[in-house]
């Protein structure tokens, strides 16, 4: 048993959301799992993007969080991921960073509205905003975050493979999918798609939603039975 | 009979609308034509822009669709292209993004309004925004996409050389050209005019549209028989 | 007599304008004269940045604009650079984009008024917006743009040496300085205070001007007799 | 006693600022302390970023502000990070800038609240606005501006080390930390969330400050004798 691929992987995409211009010093992390060996990958805590190697990647057990590999502390975030990993079975990898404009989503107090084609290619509907921590939860304050989104989710019955993000009142978004990349992919696709709702408000206060049917054509286009998007089907389409 | 220079100059447009910033992800697409030998090269669906080549550009007849040369899927919205191509035979190259403001504007539900001769120097008048489709028009949706862009000209009597771009509500911006390199100017120029408006409209929410004579003179400037910008006809200007 | 030297410097501002990221595409150009041989050596019309060469600026009298050395057309602008550096004696260099933000503030229809100490360690006050051309004018579009130049300057007593910039009316703004260094450096803090000005009444529309006396402060502490910042004058300050 | 080290790292944190964005020009400087040798090293005053050396950084006295070593002027905001050192003795490095959205907000006359947790890791509450100058008080600007920033933490019980930045009104930020590398990194994070608090007002005017257990418990991860954050102490978290 041997856990290089994921470390290999988990480094590359901590190394991507620096790239892709989604953290600023070292506001956030990136994880993966490999649910056959029961483990998760994460980020350590605090450390340099650039001085970080894929050695440094923390495994620890997807059951009981212990460390199994590793010689930093992982991400102070890593019990949000647990419960995160936990609750949703579906769930492969997770990115969490302080993107500039989700994060002022975040911050607003509202969600994410679903304006456009872009949004609707990566998010079936609206992004949630997860409910605010109370000050007793606040003693487990990274457990219970992972704990408030998955209640966002289930209460409002909301598929996490469909709707692959959320944004936590006062603090930035978490976005997720089956597998590290396509978290990274997805935490892109928030922090453009959450600059372009801004702007969109910006230029028309009462611009609309997009319209229902619309949404769900291009959603579909892109997952699902009859996705064509992509080299899936070859066609002549 | 080859393809290899219209596929050549497809490929590098489709890297310069990344490096141009105009493209997140794999959102956009440039494609040509070479009404000579009837084929438009496009590029292939849902392929990431590092790992694409010349060689992954796709051929198809212009008259039916069907796929002459490349072993990949065309990109998805291969059916606009092609009527647009089909309508307006002035067009000889086009982009199709989901750059930041032009496609904020887009789902504003607003028209893209002149404001200055950066404006004036592309597009002659107001960029308009095509209807939404409706629901029997979403079975085809890219087909019928083209479809209302060449209704939305036509209904409106806007000739698509001097006006060579559109928003789709909900959606984002198609520009073309007369060649692919010229739709990705216009991709670039309108982009930077849709920034440009929105921060105008920001300083001054009652900001006039330009002068019609101010309009003219730009636009005539380098479009039209008395052109006399760059360095088609030497002079002592 | 060789304009060997002004090329060079006119063509590495014309690039640093690019490098600085105050031009799209082609949309702008920077200019420089050499009074002693009345000669203005200026950018070639329509050629992009990265194939232009030192050898393809254009050098022309500066009294009667007649092309000395060069191949290519000048700029379409050039009229308009004449007329400045005929009217305003201590102008050595002139550099015209279509930066974003200080061209929003010349669509806005507004003057840049002097927020803070970035604003008036170049500028000092507001940077005036020059008025339109008449019908008849814009037969001579570029010259007259020149024209309302001046006449902005000497019908408010500004003087250019102090106010070196000047926004255009739905089109832009035009920096320049001693030289063209200093017309480029002038040209990049306009776009940042335009910028600036815009954030600051989109986070208070009643945000005050700079008070008149860290006005003169600020300006006083980079230009004129008493000027202490920089290396002219060596201290213990 | 040499101040070779201390020059070095005052020398790469003035490169940083450039680098992470935060210079325009030459608008802006940083320094260090060396309190046990009592001096302070700072960047020359105008001296362009490019061309600048660790030989170029200049050492004063910090009791007397005399130069100890360095050819050239000292910056001219030199008296303002010596009153700041003299009267905070926990601050070991300032970095100034005119960073775009936070000297828009100093600009704005308004101070910088704490909208999340981002702010919160960084500063505990409310960045504050130091009052302006008076007539008498611009004699010596940068002294004064210095003793402005004492007395406005001294006057509202602020804990400089746990608020480690400053606005000054219609200029711009200071920011410090324990050395230089903090500074850098509180500069940062000033600019940072002083964009993202322009961005959710824009989004809601009417966004709240975090809530005072969400920021209790935020700046205790990173801050003080329970701090988690990190590497500092080994665990399983």
């Amino acid at each position: 048993m041997s856990y290089d691929g994921l470390k290999q992987e988990v480094f590359r995409v901590n190394r991507a959301i620096v790239d892709a211009g989604l953290v600023v010093l070292t506001w956030g992390n990136a994880s993966g799992v490999d649910r056959k060996q029961g483990v998760m990958a994460i980020k350590p805590s605090g450390v340099s993007y650039e001085s970080m190697s894929a050695d440094d990647i923390v495994i620890l057990s997807l059951e009981t969080g212990e460390i199994l590999e590793g010689k930093l502390n992982p991400s102070s975030d890593t019990p949000t991921h647990l419960v995160i990993y936990r609750a949703f079975s579906e769930v492969g990898g997770i990115v969490h960073t302080h993107s500039t404009h989700a994060t002022s989503w975040a911050q607003s107090g509202l969600e994410l509205p679903c304006l456009g084609t872009t949004h609707a290619d990566h998010f079936h509907g609206t992004v949630p905003l997860a409910r605010l921590l109370t000050d007793d939860e606040l003693d487990s304050y990274e457990h219970n975050t992972g704990e408030v989104v998955v209640e966002c989710f289930r209460g409002r019955g909301l598929d996490p493979s469909s709707v692959p993000a959320v944004l936590l009142p006062h603090h930035g978004p978490f976005a997720w999918g089956p597998d590290p990349e396509h978290a990274l992919q997805n935490a892109i696709a928030l922090e453009q798609v959450a600059q372009m709702a801004m702007l969109t408000y910006s230029i028309n206060p009462s611009a609309p939603d997009i319209p229902s049917n619309l949404l769900e054509k291009h959603f579909s286009r892109k997952h699902g039975e009859s996705a064509y998007y992509g080299q899936r089907e070859p066609s002549n389409g």
